[in-house]
């Protein structure tokens, strides 16, 4: 199988770095063929921007999501943009791989999603009529292609649960597992995550490499979090509400999990 | 009052930039003062790297938290970040503006963020002990002042709602203004939220000023949103879970507000 690492840390010797490299090895010795995005190696420019299509006349206005529209149907995206897509549609499985910095991608990462993501690409992308509303949320361009996020954060998983300060980290993930990786139509496997990263030793890390390296072997036999497809029945169209039977009463991010 | 207006979208002639010029005209003529942060005609550099500090030895492994703190204390960062701390410890109050794009910042705002909320400004203040966790969360560098979302996003108001597909946009926003606002000492004002931005005509327009001028207007007089402080009884230390008794039973963002 393809896999796809789209990897954010700007030190190749950080504990980033090294799991990065533990999962490429781990990976190929298993027959896959894989392909990493180490975006700041890449340079990768960040920012969204007018200079996104090449053959946009100066000085017109610019409308973000027309122009990404345009530039994408009519072969005009520049030709960094084009090399990601074209990695996402080689890919079976996606990895992001990232430090959670103030509670969401690094900015590197956020402006990779934002220029890859291109209308007609990642959004817009399907019928919308009173009966559905885009091919979104279990559909999409990239539906049949599995995600996991690799998150390191330096807090505590105590922080980080139901009843922790920060938010219990499946919500403090929700707009990235739901609303980036599910939304074009990935299948969202649940996230690896490691906590208090400075208190990494040697036999910590092999400790890491031995659960990260069981959930890269099982990348296509763990199961997906299920969330609810868009246009299934379960949402009333096009107010997109759940419909008042499934999860009766219930509000907030895990309604919008089976 | 001092008002700090971080902005960030790509084109002047928007519904943005519409909003932005209206908000500073409606403070100045209350008789506040206001510095505009323009990130985008700042061409503000969004990816925090080891170029963020002036006399880094070329070569040396990156760490960014460590060295931050060591940049932040010893007067070496670079002067882009100086200049916005400054203006954040200038102001009374501050507002950041930008469309919700893949439901969360733009990157050119998030690394605004990452960038800007040094150690030792916005994180690693205070004492770590079993009875406090740092001036975080109520406490910080930033206490005392107010702060405010603008966010404009294409889609609908249902979509967002309690049982909306894209979860509730009080808990979209939680990572921002409990994670990003409250964290360094902020009182987070409830967000100032435009759905359905491709349908703004001239008189819609002219409706939503009135409500965003009411808004400006009563910026020092809205309640906050009552996030529970960290170190004030509600938070178990170092674990950082609710006690028992606060919101018996209740779990995910919405149990962190009183």
């Amino acid at each position: 199988m393809n896999v796809l690492l789209v990897y954010a840390h700007p030190e190749p010797k950080s504990l980033n770095g090294s799991l990065k490299e533990f999962a490429v090895k781990r990976l190929e010795e298993a027959g896959h063929s894989v392909q990493v995005s180490d975006l700041y190696a890449m340079h990768w420019k960040a920012v969204l921007d007018a200079h996104d299509s090449l053959d946009r006349p100066a000085g017109e206005r610019f409308d973000p999501s027309a122009e990404s529209r345009r530039a994408f149907a009519s072969g005009q995206q520049s030709s960094d943009i084009v090399l990601e897509q074209d990695k996402l549609r080689w890919a079976d499985a996606v990895i992001l791989q990232f430090p959670l910095w103030w509670f969401s991608l690094p900015a590197i990462l956020k402006g990779w999603v934002e220029r890859v993501y291109a209308y007609g690409f990642a959004y817009g992308v399907g019928e919308h009529s009173d009966a559905h509303w885009g091919d979104r949320y279990g559909e999409g361009t990239l539906a049949g292609k599995r995600a996991m996020l690799v998150v390191t954060t330096g807090g505590w998983e105590s922080h980080y649960s139901l009843r922790g300060i920060n938010g219990p980290m499946d919500d403090v993930l929700f707009p990235i597992q739901h609303g980036i990786l599910y939304y074009p139509g990935f299948d969202v496997l649940p996230p690896f995550v490691i906590h208090r990263t400075d208190r990494v030793d040697d036999a910590r890390f092999s400790t890491i490499c031995d659960a990260f390296g069981q959930r890269l072997d099982d990348l296509w036999k763990t199961p997906p979090i299920p969330f609810r497809p868009q246009n299934a029945g379960a949402y009333i169209i096009p107010q997109l509400t759940l419909r008042p039977d499934i999860a009766p009463g219930q509000v907030g991010f895990a309604a919008h999990i089976a």
